[in-house]
């Protein structure tokens, strides 16, 4: 044996060393799309010449955050360590900063006016005779958003040599909403415990937590709210606001702000006042003192959501003060530190005999113009409460005095939980780009949402996460591209979620197109087969009583009218729907004239809100030519074979990513199909006989009777409150 | 460039790529001790030679997970892929099998007579000219038990080369108790939530799942009872046991056998009886139909664990039946298809004005003789509850014709919940061998447990589980041990617990001696702190109402008396402990003649259960010339001391292990220090209030007064059932 080929044995053997270290290291879902695995190899190799050096300080947290991302992303994609160097010193080198934090930087001039405070410029320049990328921003965390925006070109294998990107936020708060409690139950959590662990805060900070803050600055989100909107008092107690404070430390590298949701009456229950009444001086003392004292922790908390006189939460109205009256005095109490207050207009009263879809409009509608500037009122995208569908909320447009924040639900309560594989993307940019008209046509959601429909400064989204202590962090491997879009379009309410579904797909699994066209049309069809195989045609809300798992059209058990089933749909012998026609509930009026008039008129009505504004004959002759009876079954039955048709897609992917992702993928899917026959079934039975009428021909007929159906129950359903 | 040296590069590049490729992949404790990374070099090399190719089938389910195994564990620990063969071809060949399954194996005629059906025999031999070892049993998961077995010699380095292993279990059922309930809660559970996703099972079986068999197959653990002894009726319905028929399924090539914790009143719940009376024939027709039901579906399970009339549990003494009777009805529906029933002994009634640590032993010493043979009594360590120490339960060794399961606490519910750092070794090594004279010398627990005692055949351990959803599994990583050493002592329960203690770091950190042995010493010395700075002298249940969380020696709000805390220290002006002496309430009596005269005797009771036998003066001399006072005093400082010079120890280890393991246990111990200190501080506080003294000179008054440590309240304590 020569010394070369002692070498090859050497090199051999150690790369199965190597090789073999973590023989148990599968892939888990906890890297989500900053997986950072290599390229493969000609790419690599490419790229490798764009990006030879890194010239980035690490003066401040979060310019350590950064140049630390990079070269974890850049390592990893490259397969080799990227050399740091203080100057450009050969072609390819990569330049990160500020122009306060980098002399090159600042001597390049880039363009950067108008990006403000989290905006970023990347170009190709030429340094020194040398070719480099410049990755530039006006602060550290734009200079972060930058950092990610450039890996994930590398991620998604775009070319990265002639680049003149630019970027701005067009959403100022950008927020996870979580719905943890703090005894680490998730309200409509469907994976896992609350990743919060309170318990061991302070002193114990999970690694974790630092890689959650990674995740969110990569798609821009920047602010988190850690309790659920059910909120107690405990944790604005003194034992609580340190350990809020250490997570804020976690997140404040990467560009994230705390939030809280608080209880409307803690001044009673941890303040020893007689009132919570927002007029009542003390109480304002007392909100204000508790302000000072977060501030005290947290220089740069961000400041209060607020659930208040909703499903059974205290408010304002207890003391017959308005919302806004309550939102103000929290409001107050927060602007000298720069605090913001997010007040939920979710609200509705079962003792209101009015249709439930109008409450919130006729509640917070008189109130525009009456807010401070600091406050948000957060809408959900539709009127009723995250549905697989509905038309989007009235009051969209209509508050042009009022800084409107969209709420998305990211977790699925309506759409299957953990396992069902359904891409939220295409539901939220129907929402966004649904025209409200309110200003003329092109008076987008996304236009409200992002200010410029009314000239409004103070903008957000919030997404209500899907995030628990589940390795894969959000239940699924496809969930994971929900928080993805959720980000996305945060930052840009104008984007198309099929381009965000294939950048996710790309980072998630591979560039290999022969899987990346497959997934990302099953994803973008797969909302749709939702709606379908739960509530097609505008039916809302038909899943079982409280857990809102798997189809209860029948169900009437729930105390509180709108809480059940058979209040939204409506069907009798005759026909089925809401009329919220001006014959009707009158719903219709609170959209604007043009839209109202399309609402208010069958022949008009899209189909897909068909059943939310108008109670319809079964016979009903549909645009198809055939009847509302014909085309309810049609609709159901496409469902499912939509999962099914995902299913066969699924199989033929098989070795295209790892086992491990790949079983669960199927495993998930194959859950989806039964519970898609399950709805498609139940709900067919149901309407069946109600209607009277036979199926059409052609049809299988549901598997089980309708009583079988009925007589399911379902204990300790995942996310459901009443642990 | 020649060519040797592209090849040079081309490696070098390789290799970088593969070293990046998973930048991200954390130590983060899930692998326990079963990590195989790889061994220093020469060692492998060493152990290269010995092992050089494998011989073994994958006929059968246990046979393909024992060859996946050691190929695991070889390739990960040699660094190198382990060649597969039919034949020994050359030295160092490693054939595992039965006579059965491996003709090789019959042709050595091991000595296996009497190894049983879970024993192995592993033994350097020579076949056709080479050497080689046989890991040889007569089952196939005996021959597992054998693989683990090797793989622990190499991963604690230990020579391989002239072995002769002969080793059967001297206990029949090494069990897991799961304390989980189905909403995912683990009751006194410190390491997240329940690692059954009951919701997706039987459709998804989670990898986690396979881990967690393998994990117990390694240390022994051929049982585990999934749901708490406080059931519900749920998990017998057609919902849940096919799920449970699910898990059974993934453990089974393990050796592992599924058990269910069954609600005694589950024929009223959900039978619709109106009775679940033992004696009444329509319940013994319910049980014998669930049994069987079972069976269809578990052919190997392995029967009930049962809590009856204990805490608000169900029982057959709500109908005026004996605990026997209960079991035996059980066991009786259980028997023909080889299922037998773990029935608890830990029962007392808040109604019994007897001493809380007599009533188990009233109880149950009486039905000596009455159960059937497949019937287990299942009695905790202790008479009171998993305290840090108490005596062990009189009931060992007083029912000689019953089966007597021992009962240890792994879950650290008394003993510092997850971040304490307390190796339960020792407390578990000090019962086991302690020595109950009920046959004379010798007669140690150890020997009632295994049967040699009274001769029983049917034997059994059981541990309740540290186990949940945190990626290390038990909260901490230095909780691990406590899961390993249990397995360990339920195989053999005359082991040395430092010799275990020393195999679980070898494995779990490195076998660097430098390490070990500083690490070993900690963890021998550690139960001893807890118990100094917790409940030194014989006292015991000092700690907060319900939760268990800190200390609460002035406790007395508990509704029922012998859940406070007062109940047990007894401590007034003139002394403090409780009187079980033949003047108090005679407890000592229930011990063998010999031990109970010694308890009774305050002279001859050793220091260390001083206070759990008798009321002392605080003047009173103790061994050390000191006064009880003094020695109070002494003990609690000494466990404050004990925890900080574990600090000191864990940070002069820095660098020998993983950054990310290291900087946990190192935030947990800083946790420790702060709560043994306020453990310290607070008794304190409060006995010297009671007793009137001054502080021994020298001794630091507590931080906080009286009224502070009485003040603190906690909310949301992990672990506390009333979430």
């Amino acid at each position: 044996m020569n010394s070369c080929m002692r070498a090859w044995t050497t090199l051999i053997l150690l790369l199965a060393t190597i090789g073999y270290a973590s023989p148990s290291r599968a892939e888990d879902g906890y890297e989500l799309w900053l997986r950072y695995h290599p390229l493969p190899a000609t790419q690599a190799a490419h790229y490798r010449s764009d990006v030879s050096e890194l010239v980035a300080s690490a003066a401040t947290p979060t310019q350590a955050a950064t140049r630390r991302e990079l070269q974890r992303g850049l390592d990893g994609l490259l397969g080799q360590p990227l050399p740091l160097s203080d100057e450009v010193s050969h072609d390819g080198a990569l330049i990160v900063g500020t122009p306060r934090s980098s002399a090159l930087i600042a001597r390049l001039r880039l363009p950067m006016q108008d990006i403000g405070n989290e905006g970023y410029v990347i170009r190709s320049v030429t340094v020194n005779g040398h070719t480099a990328t410049a990755i530039a921003a006006q602060t550290d965390v734009g200079a972060l958003y930058g950092a990610f925006h450039f890996l994930r070109l590398l991620q998604t294998t775009q070319p990265v040599e002639h680049l003149d990107v630019r970027e701005t936020p067009r959403v100022k708060l950008r927020v996870l909403d979580h719905w943890d409690y703090l005894n680490g139950q998730v309200e409509r959590g469907y994976a896992g415990a609350s990743i919060w662990d309170w318990w061991k805060l302070p002193d114990w900070r999970a690694p974790r937590y630092t890689d959650y803050a990674r995740a969110n600055a990569s798609i821009g989100i920047n602010g988190t709210v850690l309790n659920n909107v059910n909120a107690g008092a405990t944790i604005l107690t003194p034992a609580y606001l340190p350990k809020v404070a250490a997570l804020a430390d976690v997140f404040r590298p990467y560009g994230i702000k705390v939030y809280l949701s608080i209880r409307f009456s803690a001044p009673i229950e941890i303040g020893g006042l007689k009132t919570a009444d927002p007029l009542d001086p003390q109480v304002q003392a007392w909100w204000r003192a508790k302000a000072n004292e977060i501030y005290q922790l947290i220089p740069d908390f961000g400041g209060f959501l607020v659930k208040a006189n909703s499903e059974g939460q205290p408010g304002p109205e207890d003391y017959h003060r308005t919302h806004a009256e309550g939102a103000n005095m929290l409001a107050d109490a927060l602007a000298p530190h720069g605090g913001v207050v997010m007040w939920r207009a979710f609200v509705y009263s079962q003792k209101n005999p009015e249709d439930r879809a109008k409450q919130a409009y006729d509640a917070f509608k008189p109130l525009d113009g009456r807010f401070r500037a600091n406050v948000l009122v957060q809408v959900k995208n539709g009127p009723i409460d995250f549905q697989p569908r509905e038309p989007f909320h009235p009051l969209f447009g209509a508050m042009p005095k009022t800084s409107l924040m969209m709420e998305f639900e990211i977790t699925k309560e309506y759409l299957g939980f953990a396992t069902h594989l359904v891409y939220l993307g295409p539901l939220f940019e129907e929402v966004l780009s649904a025209d409200t008209m309110t200003r003329g046509k092109g008076s987008t959601v996304a236009k409200v949402i992002d200010g410029s429909l009314d000239g409004r400064v103070l903008t957000g989204m919030a997404g209500d996460a899907n995030i628990g202590t589940d390795r894969n962090w959000c239940g699924s491997d496809f969930n994971q591209a929900n928080w993805y879009v959720f980000g996305r379009l945060a930052w840009n309410p104008m984007q198309s979620s099929r381009n965000i579904a294939e950048d996710w797909v790309r980072m998630t699994f591979t560039n290999d197109a022969a899987f990346v066209k497959p997934v990302v049309d099953m994803m973008m069809g797969s909302r749709e087969a939702a709606v379908d195989y739960m509530t097609p045609l505008g039916l809302v809300h038909l899943m079982g009583p409280g857990h809102h798992y798997g189809p209860a059209p029948w169900d009437a058990s729930e105390t509180e009218a709108d809480w059940r089933p058979v209040y939204y749909h409506r069907a009798d012998a005759h026909g089925i729907g809401f009329d919220r026609t001006r014959s009707g509930s009158d719903a219709v009026a609170q959209y604007a004239p043009p839209l109202a008039a399309e609402f208010n008129d069958i022949t008009q009505t899209p189909e897909r809100y068909l059943l939310y504004f108008h109670h319809v004959p079964w016979n009903y002759r549909m645009r198809s030519g055939q009847t509302l009876w014909y085309e309810l079954v049609a609709h159901y039955t496409h469902g499912v074979e939509n999962v099914k048709q995902m299913q066969a897609t699924w199989r033929r992917l098989d070795g295209y990513i790892d086992a491990e992702r790949y079983r669960q993928v199927a495993a998930f899917l194959a859950i989806q199909a039964k519970e898609a026959q399950w709805w498609r079934d139940a709900c067919i039975a149901y309407f069946r006989s109600v209607s009277g009428l036979p199926l059409p021909p052609g049809y299988a007929p549901p598997q089980h009777s309708l009583q079988y159906y009925q007589s399911l129950s379902f204990p300790y359903v995942p996310g459901f409150s009443s642990w």
